[in-house]
């Protein structure tokens, strides 16, 4: 007979190395908190698929159980099917990449695009390059297998392309393994790389022998401000990542890397070992939906809800906020990065936030070290509504203000000195 | 502006070394070849899809796309929803195995449960166990991770449990990560573990202090014989593994693993860097299709159906098969093992076998180290109509026969000597 409980961890001495490096997910931690009703929360990257038009959904999801070709309940190749490749294609071209379906692999979300690219290149200690703050969840895909990764400071234009010559110049040639980038409106700083900026970053690349990882994940979100071609289409060496996650629904799980054969290969390869291939199923339902529903019509929704959003958590913010607070202004996407004075610990406030009601992510969460961004925190705006979003600026104002004023006592009696980073 | 082509391979020098060392899967090469219309296929584990009911799944996909909760287009938590969940604790109950839902993490099918699961415990240098021959899936999961993989022989009952403890005995308790095993009908070889041998090995495992990994996607296509109780109902610390890919449908990438707490939240970190979590709407389909559409009868036809075929394959090695040649005789799932005399390399022999129209696996691709099971091949009986399956068996005897034929001649002449491995 089995034990009912095993509540001892006989495993302790089993664990591999990189899992006790590992850190969860703040976000994901903050899930359970975060369904308490009377909570809003600034925290998750969710966009809101409540805006999907449910005939759409209908129509691809049906036309997928009626497929002829009996494709989407088998098994498919590792690199998925056809038909939704060629979607995929057609979706990217009026972003300025072109590229056939045999450029294209498919995988379960652009997360896993995430990890097959770190399992297929990432030696340990090898040296992996990011924008500072970075994506948690690519933090968590690369750090698995072990490297060192660095961060280069953002501004409002983003990525610091100077830093990053000076830091190469530092590190020499052939050094680095690829440099990470989400160049439209960044996870989580807000900031689009402007176009000098991006031909920069392609001539690092060449000049100091490192391959570029592009994820753009919200680039069709553009809320004002013209488009920037992205990195891939200025080169046909980068490796892109994207999804219909924020066009379309997360709950499908379906993503895509775009790059050279020699790169796909290794990709597919490793693929083969992590999940056999993604679900026929949802790719079916993606190509359906892409193929035959209105779907331009709904990003227009998307883009017209999440500016009204952006306007009026940036409204709020302006409102609400102390003059010690700054924020970035994203041109699109999900996120505002709000920057506090070097003395707030954004972790340690974020209890008495969830007291008062509200939601949002440390900054260290986007840095490989916990050091890093401290008292920064990321802020979205894709799930609320603006009144909800207005009345949580509100409650986190409160929050600030009243961390700012111990610490204003503090500072005047000299207690402590204004130190961490921004 | 982008160049057209990059036929070069310009990151040969940039690829991780487990990369490297992994051989792609010989059943994924073949699926191209197959494609041709006159081949009939003995080489893939594909169930017979079109064996379910329309009227099932157009229900359970409704019920999806309906989702009062619209939960189906959203992210979920990293181990997946509550409600499949219960339906996964419902189906292992049928097996023997008790539990909650969270005892239950939902995986990208059995596969990614076979990744998390390493790279959760396998550090490089690590030895694991397995049967061998074993799922080659399991071996590019694994070896992903950089362990020492060591085989144990099987028989007609299954793991040479005598066999693992004296290897055991040799090796010394603590030093072994980890036991993976398919009691029912294995995968390549079609036998099951005896119910003495599944009590013993989770003695061993107690004695000498290591998990166990079951993988059971066949455990429900049994077509003759009594039930043998899972490891898992026999003790709860076992790590079990399972998936709608042989009961349902592979398209939908529904797995999961059934473990102690200490287990699942070691998975549960590394599944957040590996994919975030599952398809929700995969997720919410399986929930329908296992408590709202008649599945039961869908599994009964299944069994029938698999059943005859697996009779026409026996049948058919019966008449065809040289008496040199040897096979085994499974009581479920998909596959006989045939091992020929050690002279025959069934790798070189695909090549012949393809012109001649037919397609196995050979087996080699079982094991970790590709010298071992040369002379052996795995025949899959589950995809093909019984007529097929006896036209393929014929073929194939054809082309064993031509190389018993050369080989017996070199024999005979003293040019070679019968060595190898069964």
């Amino acid at each position: 007979m089995p034990s009912a409980h095993i509540d001892f961890d006989f495993t302790s001495d089993k664990v591999a190395q990189r899992v006790l490096k590992m850190r969860s997910s703040a976000v994901r931690d903050l899930f359970s908190a975060a369904t308490r009703e009377d909570i809003i929360s600034l925290s998750g990257g969710m966009p809101d698929v409540s805006l999907l038009p449910q005939t759409s959904i209908r129509k691809a999801v049906k036309a997928a159980a009626d497929d002829k070709r009996a494709l989407a309940l088998q098994y498919t190749a590792t690199d998925g099917l056809l038909g939704t490749k060629q979607v995929v294609c057609d979706l990217v071209r009026d972003v300025g990449i072109r590229c056939k379906p045999a450029d294209v692999l498919l995988t379960t979300g652009a997360q896993e695009a995430l990890d097959l690219v770190a399992k297929a290149f990432i030696d340990p200690g090898d040296l992996i390059l990011a924008e500072g703050p970075t994506y948690l969840g690519a933090l968590q895909a690369f750090s698995a297998y072990e490297p060192e990764i660095r961060c280069i400071p953002l501004d409002n234009k983003g990525l610091r392309t100077d830093l990053l010559e000076e830091e190469l110049a530092h590190i020499g040639k052939g050094k680095v393994k690829f440099f990470y980038t989400i160049p439209n409106f960044q996870n989580p700083a807000g900031v689009t790389m402007a176009p000098e900026r991006r031909k920069r970053l392609i001539e690092l690349s060449e000049e100091y022998d490192f391959m570029i990882v592009e994820d753009d994940p919200y680039g069709r979100l553009r809320y004002e401000g013209g488009h920037a071609l992205p990195l891939k289409a200025l080169s046909d060496k980068v490796i892109y990542l994207g999804t219909v996650s924020k066009t379309f629904a997360p709950g499908l799980r379906t993503g895509w890397v775009i790059a050279p054969h020699c790169v796909l290969a290794r990709i597919n390869l490793v693929k083969q070992g992590t999940d056999l291939c993604g679900s026929a199923f949802t790719m079916v339902v993606v190509e359906h939906y892409f193929r035959d529903t209105p779907w331009q019509k709904t990003l227009q929704t998307f883009i017209e809800t999440y500016r009204e959003r952006r306007d009026a958590m940036l409204a709020a913010l302006e409102e609400f906020f102390p003059p010690e607070a700054t924020w970035t202004h994203p041109e699109g996407g999900f996120f505002v990065w709000v920057t506090l004075p070097p003395y707030v610990d954004t972790g340690s406030m974020l209890t008495t936030a969830l007291e008062k009601g509200v939601t949002y992510t440390p900054g260290d969460s986007f840095y490989p070290k916990a050091s890093a961004g401290r008292n920064c925190m990321r802020i979205a705006f894709c799930f609320e509504s603006p009144e909800n979003l207005r009345e949580a600026i509100r409650r986190l104002a409160l929050v600030i203000n009243d961390r700012l004023e111990l610490y204003r006592a503090f500072l005047d009696a000299g207690a402590i000195k204004g130190t961490g980073t921004g």
